[in-house]
């Protein structure tokens, strides 16, 4: 690893704004969870399960709330939010290598009308095509490549090995993972006497502000219209987003998702990983959709929804399985039953009655 | 956007062999969807559900069929089929920026021995092995690996960044999207006594003409013999297809579709999203698997199949999870039932006939 | 293909410690299957539904099992484990291009203070950062990107266009694919009022000797501490390990399997293709899951393990799915119905008794 940063606890405090319980001056090299932290790292408790671990950290202090630290006699930053400040506080220990402003690597390969402000950086090996607009502070890592007319937002980070095709806009501070490729040519296809002749993609994609995009996932450009990402909307790794989906505003997804053509997805939801959207349905507002599920239908209620069964042993499962394909006769079994029993107890009240 | 290029409908008309119904002159600049396109642009009526917009849409003209133009007063081009019009024409307003035949960028390293037709272009960073062959008009984009003995039939367009392995054989007219692999190692080994041992996987991939792979889908080469794609398959984004597999011409997948290894795929099959086929089983002609199926034995009948349940809210789905681990339990229940209650009714006409 | 290696049966059967029944002389320039081989072709029988191919196969030669080679005439190998050793044989055959010992090509961007071992290869455009180290007889592919301080073992192989971030350790004679991303950063953020705040990923990510990834698969590194991979693990294709995974040794998972945070996978165990896993859970070792299954919970105990349902028609699929969601009710009607009946049965017993 790289010689750690080291900051004090009063300077962390200060960045937090923090109350310090504790020596203002001992020294911060890292972060940590509770049961894994030195006496030079900061540590949090965000999870009440791991409460149990303050009576025995030795972490250099901890991030608590103020009603947690009652009971920890070590050094801590009371905050309101201890995992909230640890996401702020951790991005002073990040040892990812920082471009330099305005470095331009002699090797990649620039088009002579593309726009680069003179802060953005861009890495070895890397290709910026006709037109292309590049913002302040930008970096392209090394081998990326930047489509005809691409535009990317102040503050961007581009890991090595990202693809941007032609006629992509991203917003600001967005940041894309290696093996991402955004504006790829959706699965549009007309279908002549059993043979498909592809339909051009000729719309672009529109990325918001405050995006990231995680390794290998996939933005395809629109059909006609653009694809929409909205701001803040949060992707994890290999993600597969078709042609003019649209992603509401700080809507998340976990890896392996895949979002079918012209489906829309509101704001603030969730899709766990490995969730599967229908093209051309609806989500709304602050759905949240569990691992694996698949949505075959528009969702017009905020909620939880699943799909799928629980895991069995193989052995148990087979019989469920099985079982599942019976569903239908069982249930009509189950009806005749009931009008066979019912008859049957109004035939028993007859003799008794008689 | 670049300044788009301009059609008059006259001119539309004749490259579609369509009946022209209005201004000759008129200028065409795009494409787009009915209720979005303006006075330059053409749109189409594929699906009927869509029907409603054309009374109120700006289009500058619709490719519509003769019987849906009859309550239509604007311009129009009549044609059979209006999508596959729409798809024929779409390649006419299509951005993406065209590579200039037999350039090839001063920064690709280029084997000594390879054989590149002189109309074929190559990208900034490109590798080209040892062997590789390319055809006529070919378009390598940047940072594309093309193993050696490669081969890339006539007409390829290989955006930038796919990586084709060596004794990879690609027909004509063949486009792969960036972050493609093909020809990349199978998943093959021996097992000794726990510990995995690695089998080289000497074959290769052939891959038909007419065929489109999407972005960072995957086709590992053969184990012994090539894994092989028909003609016109049409593959999308994430895709995995394990090594000695074989798809039919003309079958399509959708995103996230896993075919395990020496799976047999016929002609004419469609497989959504997300479906997986387990190794060493056979699909016939003409079979369509609904998204996200796990197909678990050879189909031999065309048609459509499934599995998975459809979509609940959670807390419905939970109750009927906990009951589908139950079910054989409920069958047997269901089964003892049928014969009690027989046996009760039995009894009782025998108690009436007493 | 490139030139055949061509060795004599005899040499075969000394690489192998393998008995020999024939010609030592004959010449062997390639592997094949039993039906598909020619007569300078070896093959071997593993799976006994294959041994019917014996009495017709062309094979020059076949490595057999004592017992197997009684009913077979023709030249041999006889072995322990025929599988094994065409394992073993396999790699003498394979048409990969190796790479020359030492050779660094002029295109490759290297940072002064990498270290490279003299005998290690570096491919065209090839990207290597500040403090990197990489050992004896490593393959660094084309279009590779080996972060700062990643260290890569002895025998190490990249493909071209593999990417490994910062602070990555590789193990001894670790195999990768391309388009495998190593090292990305995780999907970790804290919500506040809706908005999600990025969290800084400052663990690595490290891996064990003897390892293989796959195409288009992607490891994340670690939240706070590392990301772990054992020793001897396989990983498929276009898998995806999120930060803080643990998995055992000699674990193999194959293609699109998707593991959340924090999960701890055992050792041995068998990851089918498509298989989910939920975040902070533990697989003890020896666990096999089938395809596509979710696996929700902790597994104690070895076995196998699944979910879903199995494939139907799709008309069929409807009626079970629909019944599905009926399940509890359906339930809760069976109960109803035996308590009726014990009760109708305890009268009926009441009323005979009268």
């Amino acid at each position: 690893m790289m010689t750690a940063p080291a900051l004090t606890l009063g300077q962390l405090a200060e960045r937090l704004g923090a109350t310090l319980r504790g020596a203002e001056n001992k020294r911060i090299t890292g972060l940590a969870t509770l049961h894994e932290a030195g006496p030079e790292q900061l540590s949090f408790l965000a999870n009440p399960q791991y409460r149990r671990f303050l009576a025995t950290t030795q972490a250099g202090a901890v991030l608590l709330t103020a009603k947690d630290a009652e009971g920890y006699a070590g050094d801590a930053l009371l905050v309101a939010d201890p995992y909230l400040a640890y996401a702020r506080i951790s991005h002073l220990f990040d040892p990812k290598p920082q471009a330099v402003a305005g470095q331009v690597h002699p090797t990649a390969v620039i088009a002579a009308d593309a726009l680069l402000d003179p802060t953005a950086s861009v890495g070895p090996h890397a290709v910026i095509e006709s037109g292309a607009r590049i913002g302040a502070g930008v970096t392209i890592g090394a081998q990326c490549f930047i489509g005809a007319r691409t535009v990317i937002g102040d503050g961007g980070w581009l890991a090595p090995r990202v693809t941007l095709y032609h006629d992509v806009t991203i917003g600001q501070r967005v940041s894309i993972q290696s093996g991402a490729v955004i504006g790829g040519e959706g699965f549009g296809f007309a279908n002549e006497r059993g043979v498909w002749q592809k339909i051009a993609q000729i719309g672009g994609v529109t990325i918001g502000d405050d995006v990231e995009i995680g390794s290998n996932t996939t933005i395809d450009r629109g059909a006609l219209a653009d694809t929409v990402i909205g701001n803040g909307v949060k992707l994890d790794n290999q993600i597969m987003i078709a042609h003019n989906v649209q992603v509401g505003d700080h809507t998340a997804m976990a890896g392996c998702v895949g979002i079918s053509g012209s489906a829309k997805i509101g704001k603030h939801c969730m899709l766990a990983g490995g969730v599967g959207l229908v093209g051309h349905i609806e989500i709304c507002d602050g759905v949240f959709v569990t691992g694996m599920t698949m949505v075959t239908r528009s969702i017009t209620e905020p909620g939880a929804y699943s799909s799928g069964t629980a895991m069995q042993t193989a052995g148990e499962w087979k019989k469920s399985a099985a079982r599942f394909r019976q569903l239908d006769d069982m249930a009509r079994r189950l009806q005749t039953l009931e009008k066979r029993l019912a008859a049957v107890t109004s035939a028993g009240d007859a003799s008794s009655d008689a």
